[in-house]
């Protein structure tokens, strides 16, 4: 019997950034990478969330064997809470990521039906058929692996997000040899993150952070105050050891650092001596020049810490001048306007203001032009598939894996949905799965319908006028004068004057109709075109009009 | 008689990046210097551009002496067809500035009445007791000046955009030999650009971009395709130069490029032979190693040739492999998104997408720090104000100016609206204005109440719903069942049982007020409570609630 082929479903992740997950098959078994979410973009107004679309994986729930998770990043682990309740599967994961699940699905209340399982390096497990051995990557984030992945007809690399550096703050660094030595071995395919393919040259470690942030708190002359993500933890880790190192104290603002700090030091994946990290109500008692807080807000949410703090907002720290404020964060596409807002506002009240522009307070975790070469050379694919990253991430990726000596034939760009069937000696992509993305939105899920999402961006343009036009329906006939209200459209002094004219419009129009009964398709369209022309022409302005009819 | 201060007035540019506008005002004299514009910010849902309030300079009309642009980019010019016809004033300006003035007033069919007079550097000029000498600049737009404007009290100098090459295409340098003499002289105040103050070091000449591109024409194996701003005509210059050197010929798509390659070259500040630049319908005669394509659609403008031709919509383009598109531009901040759907569309069609981050394709039109410390160095102002760029920016070139030796007492940090009353020994911040913006919403141009835009914000988030009450004025009673209709918040399958349970609802919380006449703000407050709660238990979303009592 001839063998069967793999089978490698993106769900997730390529063509985009976010929302990462990934479903191999073969034969009877499927087995699941990663269950991200990704924030909405501009064009998904009023979306809270985007996850990945399962149909495929809940028509074959007989095959579905579990989930493995690389890392504790929201774009890998986001989306379990809306997945996992349809999915019912075990989920396996490192310690500290497992953590952060925990903590997720707690928020959701689904934690205590999750069947949660710890993986580590090094150790295997088995899914069906799949043997799946985890090794430690270097990630802005610890305890993160990539995942060797043994199939019947050969090996699978999984690279999870990584980067190359050889003195991480965890000291876990990427295993290099490992990947070597299965490269010798033969490795039938390699699956990298291509997030970082546009930059040429290394990305720096992160003690070049730690160097950085210790220069600065050293030469502060008061309050140092440092933004970053919470679950930078090893960023965490360099702030607290600087600290330790020019006798200042740490305080943690915001709610969800504390509970990161709480959580990775309770599973030892944060040395935070207690006379360093102390309680906020103690702050009162050190000078300014022992202090150091930590933050959330390096995104500019506007209900973080650092914004109210930035906005003279906040009850607990206002700037004088003498603070200076680190933002240890890129911000994430998208964001910019909101984090730009924020320093401009830090500056204002007399911070010194220190971001990545001006020092290199932060480091990316995704590997850069020449570690993507190094991890193709050590592991020698025959078949090579870009993952995470926009479509001209993969590509490049994919140039880059030319170059290195992989024949075209064997480079599989893939995007969502992509069906590849790989073979041991060639590959081919198949079929392509008919949708991408389910919305979120409140407590809805599912195929946001284009015509809400198409609704709210012509409400927000121009805004609304409703038009109420009462009948009597024994008659058919109107009665008293068309009513119009309207929202974001004019102002109260323009308007009033506007919308009068506009209602005798529509008298006037509706009045032409002369004895006739009313039928409402006409109503509406003589209603809307009349009007619509009438606004355009006086306001250069398009609302949405929407036209009802009362009958009584 | 004691002699009179200086006002110095910036009305836009000064805490944001663009719409710069600047008055100066002495006894009875006011010269105002750019009348620029600014596209809307996220927040400013359905505006379609932002120009300076000008009611400062509206209540004192005798003043007004005339306007001087220092160069014709959007946010120095742009405002013009806006605020000219309220303001009347001659417009003082470089030949190519001139031109692209001209181009702008004729679309806004105000061109005949404008009254537009051409200045060229070193040729003083005086406006009441001003006496004003442009000087050459260097920036990413042929013909920039920087304005030494001689006052009563002192010399003034305004750098308006610039950047120091020594190497510029169009070969005017800044001049610098100029600005040492006025240095030696003694002047009082300096006014310089900011936009670049984050960023250490030197910015590249535009000569390093012009052997990059020689460099990718020479090896592209196909046709070449350039996209840039139109108005960068050093750039169109540096790829005709490079097309004809590589024996191709050069092609523009695209209506805006099309005419600035026209203006530019009659008015002799464009090179371009004629066997070199060709027309369109020549294009077959060539093979494709023989064509450059020039073409708008750098920001990723949906309806731009370049965008068009990324989604295989242009009937006369379409991508084959072997294409080369060069971005030789960088996405205005808030266009990353649509440049990066641009980018990812062509390499989807095939082609190779050279950009930014791969190469050096692009450099900016603004020095940066050490061409502002040169600056600084030179002229040796007594008093110095940053002008141009977000607080951050203003903040940083400031502290840059301290540096350099200006006590702080003498550096003015000002932002849009401040009034700074300057004599020959100090300077004081003496009031604000009440306002910055103008926002221009169709045809409607003022201060956009925040109610709208507060609005169309709501509206785009989850939509609105709209509830009618028909209520017998005799009576006070309701009639029938109220209505409810919907847009942007439900879609229809899920919305139909929803909308009808609040529509239940509501009749239901009506009936409860018994027999008593009802109030209009009674049920416009119950009403919207009740909806607001069961929505947001049934949909967690927010709809506008709009409740509109008709009366028969």
């Amino acid at each position: 019997m001839a063998r069967q082929k793999l089978r490698i479903i993106p769900l997730g992740g390529l063509g985009e950034i976010g929302k990462n997950m990934m479903a191999i098959e073969y034969a009877n078994d499927i087995i699941i990478i990663d269950v991200g979410l990704m924030f909405p973009k501009e064009d998904m107004l009023g979306v809270d969330l985007v996850i990945p679309d399962i149909t495929y994986l809940l028509e074959r729930r007989q095959k579905l064997r579990g989930i493995v998770i690389t890392h504790g990043h929201e774009d890998h682990i986001g989306a379990l809470p809306y997945i996992l309740p349809q999915l019912d599967l075990p989920v396996y994961a490192t310690k500290l990521t497992q953590g952060l699940i925990s903590v997720k699905l707690k928020e959701h209340r689904y934690s205590e039906k999750a069947n949660l399982r710890t993986i580590q390096s090094g150790v295997k497990f088995s899914l069906g058929n799949f043997k799946i051995e985890p090794f430690s990557v270097c990630h802005s984030i610890p305890d993160a692996v990539g995942l060797v992945i043994y199939t019947p007809i050969g090996i699978v690399v999984h690279s999870g997000d990584f980067k190359i550096d050889y003195t991480p703050v965890d000291g876990k660094a990427t295993e290099l040899a490992k990947l070597a030595q299965l490269g010798t071995q033969g490795v039938m395919l390699l699956l990298a993150d291509s997030t970082y393919a546009e930059l040429p040259g290394y990305t720096p470690s992160e003690s070049v952070v730690g160097q950085t942030l210790e220069r600065i708190i050293a030469e502060a002359p008061g309050r140092v105050i440092i933004t970053t993500f919470a679950s930078l933890i090893s960023r965490i880790q360099q702030v607290i050891d600087a600290a330790a190192k020019h006798q200042r104290h740490v305080f943690v603002i915001g709610r969800s650092m504390r509970d990161t700090v709480r959580m990775a030091s309770e599973l030892g994946y944060l040395n935070a001596p207690s006379d360093v990290l102390c309680r906020f109500d103690e702050l009162h008692r050190f000078p300014h020049n022992q202090v150091v807080l930590l933050t959330t807000g390096s995104q500019g949410e506007p209900t973080s810490a650092l914004v109210r703090i930035a906005n003279r907002d906040s009850s607990q720290v206002r700037i004088t001048p003498g603070d200076t404020v680190i933002m240890s964060a890129t911000p994430v596409p998208g964001n910019e306007a909101l984090v730009n807002r924020t320093i401009d506002n830090l500056f204002r009240q007399g911070a010194q203001v220190i971001y990545e522009r001006l020092a290199q307070v932060h480091v990316h975790g995704h590997g850069s032009q020449e570690e993507l070469k190094l991890l193709l050379n050590l592991v020698k694919p025959k078949f090579f598939i870009p993952i995470h990253g926009e479509y001209r991430h993969l590509s490049l990726h994919a140039r880059l894996a030319k170059t290195m000596g992989i024949p075209e034939s064997n480079i599989f760009l893939m995007e969502n949905g992509n069906i590849l069937e790989l073979g041991p000696d060639k590959g081919k992509i198949t079929d392509k799965l008919p949708s991408g993305n389910v919305y979120v939105d409140g407590l809805v899920m599912g195929n946001l319908a284009s015509v809400i999402l198409r609704d709210r961006k012509l409400l927000s343009r121009d805004g609304i006028v409703v038009v109420i036009i009462a009948i009597d329906k024994r008659r058919g006939k109107i009665i008293g004068r068309p009513d119009i209200v309207s929202r974001g459209f004019v102002d109260t002094q323009e308007g009033e004057n506007i919308l009068e004219q506009g209602r005798a419009l529509v008298a006037t129009t509706l009045d032409r109709s002369g004895g006739r009964p009313l039928e409402w398709s006409f109503i509406n369209t003589k209603v809307k075109d009349t009007l619509s022309k009438f606004f355009y022409e006086q306001t250069r302005r398009r609302p949405m009009i929407l036209t009802t009819t009362v009958e009584v």
